[in-house]
This record gives C-alpha cells, sequence and structure tokens, in this order.
C-alpha cells in the first residue's frame, strides 16, 4: 500500500535561482535551505522508501518578503508552474501545494481561481502562520480564506516565527505559533462562516491534543468543537503515544501522514522514524491505513 | 490512602487585606481573586474529597508587582507565617509553599534561610516564570537558585504571562511561558550546576511531553536528558492518555497529584476529574500509589 506524505518540503531550483538574485544574504538568513534534499530529485529519490509518494510544498521562503507585489505574483505562478511540471515528472511526487503571494491578496485569490483550480497537480495552498510578520487571521487576508471556502480547496497551514520577539526557538516557538494560528481561526469563527473550510495543521496540530481538556473548560462548546474540525498531520519525530492522543481528539479520519522532509533527522527527513511511530500506535490496521492515505483521498474528494 | 494534591491554590486572608491596601483595583486587575474557595476553608473542607490533603502555594498575587523591596519582604514574611499557621490549624492542609519577595533577592535568600528551613510546615517555594516581568533565569535571581540548590529545597514552578505581548490568552499562552522557563532553566545549565534542583512544574511539563522528540531532534543530549529533570504535576483537567506521555517522558517518580484547585472546573476545582483520569490510567496500582503521595515523600526526604 502507498503511504502519502502530505507534507514534504521541496525548493523548486528555478524559483530559488530567481530569489537569489534579490538578496544577497538569502542562504545566511535562511541556513536550512541549504539542503540537498530539498533541490535534488535524484537524490530525493534514493532517501525514499519505494512505498512513500509525496505531497510536496515550497520551503519556508516566500516572495513577499523580498520583492514587491508584482514581481511576487510572478515568482508564485512561477513557482507553482515549476511544482506541476515537478509533479509530472517524478512518480515519488503524487501533488503538489500552491504558493500565494501575501502582498496581493487580489492576486492571491485570482491564482486560487484560474491556476489552482485548474491544474489538478495542485490540490491546495500553503499559507503560514503570519504573512508579512502580521498574523493569518488578520482582516486583510480574510479573502483568501473565503475563497478556499468557496471552491472547496484545502490549506496547508504552516508555522513561522513572530519575528517581533526576542525569544523564539525551533524546539517550542514554532509550535506555539502553530497553536495560536489555530487559535485565531477558532476566535475569529471561520469555522462557522467557512463550513467548507479545511486546514491541514503541521506537527499533529501543536498544543491542541494535550491541552484539549484545558480547551474545554476555557472556551465555548462551539469553539471546544471548531479545534476539531482541523486535520493534522503526524510530523512529531516518532512518539506513537502522542500519534493516538492526536487520534482520540482529533478523530482518526482527521489525521494523516506528513513527515516534514527533508528536515528533522538529516540526511533524508525523518520518513522511517514516523512509519515505525505509525506502526507501533495501539489502533486498528484500517485506521493506519486512513492516516497513511485514505484520508487525503477522502479530503480531496 | 491519602492523595496528595501538591499544587493548590489559597490566598491567605491577611495578606490579601493588606495587599488591597496598595491597589483599589486589585481585584479588577486579578478577577480571579474573587473566589470564595481560595479564603473560605470551611467551604474548601466541604469540597475537598476525604481522601485528598492538599500542599498550597499562594495565588498568583505577588507583593513586588505592587510595592517597594522592604514592604514586600514584610509581606512575604507575613504570609509564609499566615500559611504555617493555616498547615497547624486545619487537617486538610498538609503542608505550604512559601513566598518570596522577588524584588529584594538578598531577603528572599534570607527567607529560604531562616523562614523556610526551620518551619516544616514549609517545604519548598513557589517561583513563577516571570518575576517583575523578567524571566526566571535572569541573572539577578541566580542566587535563589543556588541557595535552593544548597538546601535541597524544592521549587513549585508557577506560569504567569509576559505582559510584553499582546496576544495572551489563558488556554494556551500560559503552557508557552511554562515551557519557555524550563527551556531556559535547562539552556541556562542549571541542572548541571546546581544537580540538587528540584523543579516541580505545573500543568504536567507543559509541551514537553508531547514534543519530546522534538526536544531530542533540536537539541543536545545533555539538555535533553535534563528536561527529565523536572518534577510535573497532573493538572490537565482530565485527560488520561496526556497523563501517560507524561509519565513516559518523565518516569512516573517524577509525576506527583497536582490539581490547580480551587480553578479550572468551579466551584471546587478539578479534584475528582483529576483522580478520574489518574484512576483511568493505564499504569500499575503501585505506580498510581506513587504519584497520588510516594512520589512527593520521596522528593522530600
Amino acid at each position: 500500500m502507498t503511504k502519502i506524505d502530505v507534507f514534504a518540503h521541496v525548493l523548486p531550483i528555478n524559483f530559488y535561482d530567481h530569489m537569489k538574485q534579490f538578496d544577497d544574504n538569502l542562504l545566511a538568513k535562511n541556513p536550512y535551505l541549504q539542503n540537498d534534499m530539498l533541490t535534488n530529485i535524484e537524490k530525493i529519490k534514493t532517501g525514499l522508501a519505494p512505498d512513500v509518494k509525496q505531497v510536496i510544498s515550497n520551503v519556508n521562503l516566500n516572495p513577499e518578503d523580498y520583492v514587491d507585489d508584482k514581481t511576487s505574483v510572478e515568482l508564485c505562478r512561477d513557482a507553482n508552474e515549476e511544482l506541476i511540471a515537478m509533479v509530472k515528472d517524478n512518480d515519488i511526487f503524487l501533488s503538489a501545494v500552491a504558493m500565494l503571494p501575501m502582498n496581493s491578496v487580489n492576486k492571491a485569490v485570482k491564482i486560487i481561481e484560474d491556476q489552482v483550480v485548474t491544474n489538478k497537480e495542485l490540490v491546495g495552498v500553503q499559507l503560514f502562520t503570519r504573512a508579512l510578520n502580521k498574523p493569518i487571521t488578520s482582516d486583510e487576508y480574510e479573502p483568501i480564506f473565503a475563497k478556499l471556502n468557496d471552491l472547496n480547496i484545502p490549506i496547508w497551514l504552516h508555522p513561522v516565527f513572530d519575528e517581533s520577539r526576542t525569544d523564539n526557538n525551533i524546539t517550542f516557538s514554532w509550535e506555539y505559533e502553530l497553536t495560536q494560528a489555530m487559535y485565531g481561526l477558532v476566535k475569529k469563527g471561520y469555522f462557522e462562516k467557512y463550513p467548507n473550510l479545511k486546514v491541514i495543521v503541521h506537527h499533529a496540530g501543536a498544543m491542541i491534543p494535550f491541552f484539549s481538556e484545558r480547551i474545554k473548560y476555557t472556551m465555548s462548546e462551539t469553539e471546544y468543537n471548531d479545534f476539531k474540525k482541523f486535520y493534522v498531520d503526524t510530523a512529531l519525530l516518532g512518539n506513537p503515544k502522542a500519534l493516538e492522543l492526536t487520534v482520540d481528539f482529533f478523530g482518526v479520519s482527521h489525521v494523516l501522514f506528513g513527515t516534514d522532509a527533508p528536515f528533522g533527522i538529516p540526511p533524508f527527513g525523518a520518513t522511517n522514524k514516523i512509519v515505525s511511530a505509525i506502526d507501533n500506535m495501539n489502533i486498528p490496521a484500517d485506521q493506519k491505513n486512513m492516516i497513511y492515505s485514505e484520508n487525503l483521498k477522502n479530503m480531496l474528494n
């Protein structure tokens, strides 16, 4: 049975070459980009188990942080075409998640309408917890959520640091930012306003499963139930019992195999470790199949 | 068998009366103080299961936020005497945790030496994740850790908000602050420098158990192992599987029954819910006894 990794990162090489033109210090600012396994597809193939296929999303490198709106729109459109070609050309890539230019919300909506919808290789869009260091729940980004709801297109939600903070660390702050974005989406009532909204959250839903009873006793019943509407991946670098807790809260149909490859464990990522953790979960085999592939298929229907 | 709740809050009534003199808006600033179950011991008794005894700590109301150093030292000393009297006068209180004036570190050290050590009713000190909105790991507070290490006196670590942040919420930020304080203590190398240090962390160690593998792959082996040196309570408002995950990471000898009473579930707190969660944990009965009472007794030896 094929396992579909819903959260695997790449760095489309032409997009990267373009981006380098806009900032001489791109690598110094983003040292994680210096990773062959983001760009070298032949090498990626050597590290990937034969039964795994990836849904690819661009690594955390967003045009709006570097260029004006006109250029960012072009960069995103071109990068999306490049992602489509990567999927078409390589069996290991099942599909891709589109990039949006967050300094041009109107054009981002247009990309959803005329590029994401029309290319079957693009199965959703990636949003970050903040864009231009404003929370993704800021009013100015709402048209994107409205359009995705209208067209029933899912969101891949990825963390970024809040750059206004001085005590960020990759171990925990990253997960807090995911949590705060989920909190913001629930508090803004988006799940009530946009009932088709589908959001796949990285890292097993961050702080939600462990603090689920805290949600129950500090928030409303509607809000508590809205948290259950998120979809989450399995990118915890192992930890079967934490994954069981994740399934307990979100329900097995909302948990999708996802690894954050190639990050986590060098050089190829934590794919094997996470497969082993899922295999060791105390749940029935058919539920594991749901996590490995069926849930994504159902979600995209 | 008696269950010892290591994290139960009270508000000593004379201390409260004194504090009200320093700020007319004390209640408006701290609405959670308006809770009979913090001050009315006869009412507390009516809500407490007959087999539970509490280790009491002052609710989150710290003199250094309101008064000068001389006054805060007096307030803390008096409040500690009041806590001692409450323990002596009431069977339901097993012992108490001392307050320290954090705007006078020298005098805080003195209180440890001549008030905490000499009164068997005081079994430790409560520290908050920040004092005067500076991280508890700030250099100026280090003499307190050094003294507690010398005298083998445990710390009860309680969260507070970082007041410089505008997006705090009680559901998650509280837990993030606990996590960041733990991260700070580990990063500062306190567990290496102060090998007797014992820190009981509220809320089951916050983000640590769920993200334990993330710690493993983003921090050093020493740091990973240092996280295991924390003691944690069970104040998750339920969630047996999350408690199992907590035991998996910290080891059963580092998990202590603690409820955050009277908060969580009105009017008496979540004591019954948390007892039920521990009873439903998939661990042997003798391990439950360790959590309910043996671990605290061993820790205080």
